[in-house]
Order: C-alpha cells, then structure tokens, then sequence
C-alpha cells in the first residue's frame, strides 16, 4: 500500500468515452476537493493519467479483472470488470467503480447500498508484455458497510469443503485468513458463554471469564517474548511467544466486543497524514492526544498532501 | 478459513474429461494418502464432488475467475480462470490449478517452479442465482515460494498512483496490506541503519537500536493495554494501547529479522490438527512442547481427521 493519494485528479475531466452512471450522486461522500493549484499541473495529470491508462492490457472487450480488497483486514470484498473510464473514474473519485457487463454501464459499489470503497491504491499486475490478454487490477481500499448485497461483509462465504462435508446446511463461512480465521472462532467462545449451554470447556472461555488471568496471562507472554530477544534465544522461540502474546490479546480484545480490524485502523490512520478527508474518516478511530510514531516524511506527493511513515 | 480437508478425495478419480497436465508429476510434494477407507465412501464423495461442481456458474467458454489468495498474509496472489476440471484438480490435489487460455490446458501453479500454493480451502461467491453470467473462486492457501514469474512475492506491485507520481522510477512496490506495510517500512527503518547514512531519525529506528528500550515499551505498552480492561476504559483506549503494543512487538520481530507472516504460520500450525502432512508442514515453526490452546473439538470431517481450535 503506498499511503499515497491523488487529489489532483478528483477534479479533472475524465477521459471517459462514457459519462460515469451516478458515480458523482452523493457529493457530500464524495466530498471532491479542488487541489489542482493552476492549469498546468491540470494538463500534465491528464496527460500522465492517459499514458497511465494506455498501459493497461484490457481484453478484446475492453475489460479487467478488477479485485476489490479490504486494506486493513486483507479479506477480498469482491470481484468485477473494470473498463478504462471504471479505472479513470476510480482514480479520479478514489471509490472502486466497475463495468456491468450485463447493464452495459459503469457502476460505484455503494452507489444505492453507500457501502461504497474507498480505494487507498490501485495495483496492476505483471503481465504487461506476455501473451496473456488480460490485466488484473486490484482495488485496495476501505468499505464503509458490507460489501455483498446479501448484507456479509463480503461475498465469499460458500466454502466447498464445506459444502462437499455438509450439502444439506447452509453454512455461511466467509474466506478468512489465519488471523480472522482466529478472531472468529474466539468470538463464538463468547457467544457459546452467553448461551444457555457453555459448551465444551477451552482455554479461551477460561480467560474470558476471568480478567485477572487474562490481564496476567498477557503481561507474562509479553515479558517472555522480550526475553527472547534479551537472551538471544532461537528465532522460533521468538515466534513462539509473539503467537502466544498476540493469541491473549485478541482474548482482551473479544472481550471487550472489539475488532483487530480497527486496530489495524488506528495503526494505518496513525502513521499517515493524508488529507482533511482522511482525517476525518479516521477521527473516530484516534484519540486526540495520539502523536504519529514519527515524524519521518516519505513522500511530499505533488506538493499536495504530505504522507508520514513510522 | 475452514481449517477443514479433504484427504478422501485424494485418492478420487477425478470427474475430468481432461487429464491436468504435470499435476501430479512431484509425487513426492503431493503426497497422496490413501485415506478412503471403502467403496461405499468413495463413490459418495464423488458424487457429492459431481454436486458441487455442477452448482458452480462457468461462464460461455466454461472457465471462472479464480483468484489464489495466502491464507496467513491475505495477500492476493494471483489471479487465473478456472474450469470444471481445474476445480476438481485443486479440490482433489490441494494445490491451485488454473486454466490455461492460451495454452488451452490445465497447469499447476508450481510445476514449473515447484513453488505450488497449498490449498486449504475453496470459496464461491454469492451470486449463484443472480443475472451474473459469472462465478468466483478464491483458492486460500499457503505458497510454497514466490508466486510470480518475476520472483516477487505476489504479481501485484505495479502501484497506478506511484505510476502517475513518477513514471519513469520503475518501482516495486507490494500491494500491502495496513500490517505488512507497517512490516514493510519498519524493515526499511532496519535497513537505513545498515547503510552508510543512517537517514532520518526516527522512534523505530531508537527501538531498533536500543533493545532495553525496546523491551521496556513492550512491557509498558502491554501493561497499559491490561489496565484498559481493569480500568474499565472506553473501547477506543484499548484500541489504540492494542495498536501501540502490536507497533513495538512488530519492531522486535524485525529487529530479530523475523516476519509476521510467520508468527501466524504458527498460529494456524498450533490450532489446527490435521493430519500427518500439515503436521510436517508446520514442524519447522512448531517447537516441540507447544500444546494446542485447547482441546476443543470443532470438526470430525469424515472420521478422516480432526480439526482442533482455540
């Protein structure tokens, strides 16, 4: 993720064959800025924005694979076509915006649900010179609501295995990754406690019920883990207790009815400064009184914004 | 993530009408247990398997896009199409198998390479019934290796708003996630100090300089963190103290030049049991005397292996 942003764009003519379909309908979400100081840099972005464009190998139809991703919690929220005005308005609105191949126009997630995603960056793959016809496009962004019309978080929640184990039940399983995967299961250790049933008992539930055993559970894994380093122990020691550290803090986490997700918000909204807009999606996420890590500036992204790293 | 397998299907003759080509050409990385234990059970999961694949929405030629996604990282790893016989190679195989449009094949990501990426379970998307022509696919798994060509981690580092800042700086840069960003620039930090110039001063660069600092942050900030439950403090303390100890651990596994990725490699290997050949899998980051957190049952997936959970 380059924590870089191009505000420039957000009030430039797109090179769009095709006026974008309500992608410009909720103006205060869109909350567009005009940044571009003078006409010159107008011209030049536009410019560097179509050899941007023309770079992309669209497909005999003119289209992309285009992946939106989750740029907190890594989860895929979904997949669609983009065709170059989606990929310019996109650039230009920072909301991920598709081609529907079967309305034959673009589209904004969010558009009707405002769950839209904001997009941080925009990433191509490889493939620019090889006999493959297609680009890939990923969106890495942040959704404001669930991204599936179905109300999950995401649209990927049929697991095969799943459904080759159990075809009769309808299972919703969404595609998650080791650490979600984790946070997953500790929650239903809290929701089996606040059943009628507690059932089997676990480790988890122990710690759930008893704050002192938790809190002193995490203060000897972090100490342990800093005597991995203080006594040089092997790497996987190191791993070992890192693991264990993280596993006890997402207990007080669960236990407090919280998500990694927004911890990894507070982590990603600390470290960048990136705007009035940024700010303020991120002002729910950060205590006042919380500096930057830092004060290492990477980039001063065309004297428009300036990003600040740890 | 189901942390569910499906050795029973190992030993299946695939309902293909298209040998994969080179799929089980390393017997050696494959192994195939025979773990069917009668007829009767064989031909139940394969018509079962038959089921699956036939609920699936190819599209006019019979392909899907199927998107490989790294089960701990989240990073998306690449993006292919699938067909009928691709699905069930993967399901029947655990390693990703895509459908080659050019060569009008199936491959095997990793024949070539033998850097394979391991499957650990397969997700569809939500429209199975919608006026979509298409059908989604992510194959989660762990890569043996690099997955792109070119020898980066993911195929995605081709960044359009770096492209449009700088366009003749050819960069590399990973679409990262909030985490491995943070992990990214904190290994840079690590890498100025090694140079001749040691750049800018920064706070991570004092930790990773200085391990009794380091230690004593980890230990406050751990503390702090606790006090937030003791204390009973807002949601938002917790998160934020959450994001300050996660931070300053994360500096310690740089500082002992370990990864993230591989503290929840561990994390997986010790929750999950599942069967001799995940086993071997997670040896390298598993000591020996780390028990699972807890000996919650989740899953008897086909009295062939079970998954043990937090």
């Amino acid at each position: 993720m380059a924590f870089a942003h191009f505000h420039g764009l957000q009030s430039l003519q797109l090179p769009s064959q095709e006026p974008a379909r309500n992608h410009t309908s909720n103006n205060k979400r869109y909350a567009i800025e005009a940044c571009v100081k003078n006409t010159d840099d107008n011209i030049h972005l536009e410019s560097k924005l179509n050899l941007v464009l023309d770079s992309v190998k669209w497909d005999e139809k003119g289209l992309a694979v285009a992946i939106a991703q989750s740029v907190d919690s890594g989860a895929i929220l979904m997949q669609g076509f983009a065709n170059r005005d989606a990929l310019a308005t996109t650039i230009a609105s920072k909301k991920a915006t598709f081609y529907s191949r079967s309305r034959s126009t673009l589209w904004t997630k969010g558009e009707t649900s405002l769950n839209f995603i904001n997009v941080h960056d925009i990433f191509l793959d490889c493939d620019h010179d090889s006999f493959l016809t297609l680009c890939r496009i990923i969106y890495l962004g942040k959704p404001d609501g669930p991204t599936c019309h179905t109300g999950s978080e995401t649209c990927y929640y049929t697991s095969i295995f799943d459904s080759l184990n159990e075809p009769q039940v309808e299972k919703r399983q969404l595609a998650l990754t080791t650490l979600y995967s984790l946070e997953s299961t500790l929650s239903k250790r809290k929701e089996e406690l606040s059943g009628p049933q507690q059932g089997k008992p676990s480790w988890t539930k122990r710690l759930l019920l008893d704050d002192k055993l938790l809190c002193s559970k995490i203060r000897e894994e972090a100490d342990e883990l800093c005597r991995t380093l203080e006594e040089n122990e092997d790497g996987t020691r190191t791993l070992s207790e890192m693991a264990d550290v993280l596993y006890h803090e997402m207990v007080l986490l669960i236990r407090r009815g919280l998500n990694f997700e927004d911890v990894l918000e507070v982590l990603r909204c600390r470290f960048t400064q990136s705007g009035i807009e940024e700010k303020n999606n991120c002002k729910q996420k950060l205590s006042n009184d919380l500096p930057s890590f830092d004060e290492h500036l990477l980039y001063d992204f065309f004297n428009l914004k300036n990003v600040v790293f740890v």
